[in-house]
């Protein structure tokens, strides 16, 4: 719980997909704080004792849910939603999956693959992937948005520019993130917490982790913002940096396709040199390892590269 | 000069493209040492005392030279060529421009513009931009690479899986970077440094200064290498992060639509909260912005996101 904030929004309150007709659960005065529960992105279909064979079972009209909506008094489109994110409560537990047809390289990964993670919320302490590799944390909200202005029901799985499920792993405590607002009122709802990812979330899935949320919303009148946009505090991969990175590259026209061969490079390697399953190396890539565009000016050839941190193995 | 090295390879010994019948300026063992001569990627036509007007005069037939190539005893077509970055020594000069026809905004900025930079080679301090920014300096080759196996000659503008001009900004001191070698002797040139760089090199230009380079060139006999790979020793953009950083977003299915959105949108925030003239701030995201793909598994909509460092502005 939260002993400062202004209201508390139960993890019951949570809906499925994007629709400017779903009711607010609570309306508020701009520059109050909240109190978010979140559940994870399987809305409650996985939990620490499931196992792989639980994913074929996975319904997908029941996840990434998200908790709200909340009605901002005084917000018209036109204005920015400002959400400054305070702290995240996390659960100790999480999972990652393999879920095909799902992820950067899901005609190549076919098969389901499940880990589920435990680690210590008093710590923070980096988390047991195996005996290989600990993964070091920092929480986040993988989806964070507002209500179309388009009438109807929107999926909740492809972002907008009102946000929703950005899967920015930098949307950290202590950013302030900007949203555009399209329908009065804001409509802002949140969910999807993760407890790590690199920049990409290449295999589709984080470590995915229900977590409360503390934050405070407030409002800029009629500026213009065409995509959202954050502030970060200070750094944002020293939990990863210390000992460098081994990264791969992806050339070509094609950004996409430069991703994944930057991406199938970084598997190949983790598997040569440190032994570990190809499956196992793409999910560890898509919790730790980051997605960068070297160089895109260089015609006709683009260069993505691939980061993985060396201490997620040392 | 370099005490230590076993070749000095001078900067007259430059070549324009790539193509394997280039005859090389040394034949060497693997295991040594090399001292190269760069010139600015504008091969000499830019000078301290350049002017916005001799842009409008650059010859391509001249950009981007490249010292070398140099012929390694040994390498055949299958091998990798394990290139040890050592030091840079940098000139305490360099320009960066905006190019008309060039650049990932080329259709936004049509007039060409000029920024030359002085810095102090002793303390590497970061360089001034303007009264309103400063720009922390980490030096590196943005080309570096071997010839193609394919006869003939080939632009040195894009980068191939060989390497060239792949603009790399983390391809600094204390770093190794492994090449797919094509042809026999490997043929390594290098050129084309960079005294600060941002990923996506936005622009087109860096912060473009001649220098020079001390590396070593190895072998690893037999091993399959889609694309380079390098390995960093420790954090990559700790010069960079420590006040944190402003970040916009494009949000899309296309990736290149997606980095456009974000860098547009930097630039509109940089104009509007700091003063910027819009090439200015164009420029300056060039030499120190970064490009970063958040999530690419959201389908059909890519989070393309431009971070900012704080310091530069502050």
């Amino acid at each position: 719980m939260c002993n400062n904030c202004d209201y508390t929004i139960h993890g019951v309150n949570h809906h499925h997909g994007w629709d400017r007709s779903i009711p607010p659960v609570e309306t508020v005065a701009p520059g109050v704080s909240l109190f978010f529960e979140c559940l994870d992105s399987s809305g409650g279909q996985l939990n620490r004792d499931s196992g792989v064979g639980d994913i074929a079972n996975l319904s997908f009209d029941r996840v990434n849910p998200v908790t709200g909506p909340i009605y901002v008094d005084g917000a018209e489109p036109g204005d920015i939603l400002k959400v400054e994110i305070a702290a995240f409560h996390p659960s100790g537990w999480g999972w990652t999956a393999n879920i095909p047809g799902f992820g950067l390289l899901a005609d190549q990964f076919t098969d389901p693959a499940l880990k589920i993670w435990t680690y210590d919320t008093a710590t923070m302490a980096p988390a047991l992937f195996s005996d290989l590799a600990r993964v070091p944390l920092k929480p986040f909200a993988g989806t964070i948005g507002l209500a179309p202005a388009e009438p109807g029901p929107h999926s909740i799985v492809p972002p907008r520019r009102m946000g929703g499920n950005l899967d920015i792993r930098d949307l950290a405590a202590g950013t302030t993130l900007y949203l555009p607002v399209e329908v009065a009122g804001a409509l802002f709802s949140i969910g999807d917490t993760h407890a790590a990812q690199g920049d990409g979330e290449v295999c589709g899935t984080a470590i995915e982790s229900p977590m409360n949320v503390e934050l405070k919303l407030d409002l800029i009148k009629q500026q213009a913002l065409p995509f959202p946009r954050f502030t970060t505090p200070g750094p944002v991969t020293r939990h990863l940096d210390a000992k460098g990175y081994e990264a791969t590259t992806g050339i070509g026209s094609d950004l996409m396709s430069g991703a994944r061969d930057a991406v199938s490079g970084m598997i190949d390697l983790l598997c040569r040199e440190h032994g570990l399953s190809a499956t196992d190396a793409y999910m560890l890539c898509s919790v730790c390892g980051d997605l960068r565009i070297s160089e895109i000016v260089d015609q006709p050839n683009w260069v993505v590269s691939f980061y993985f941190p060396r201490l997620v193995l040392e």
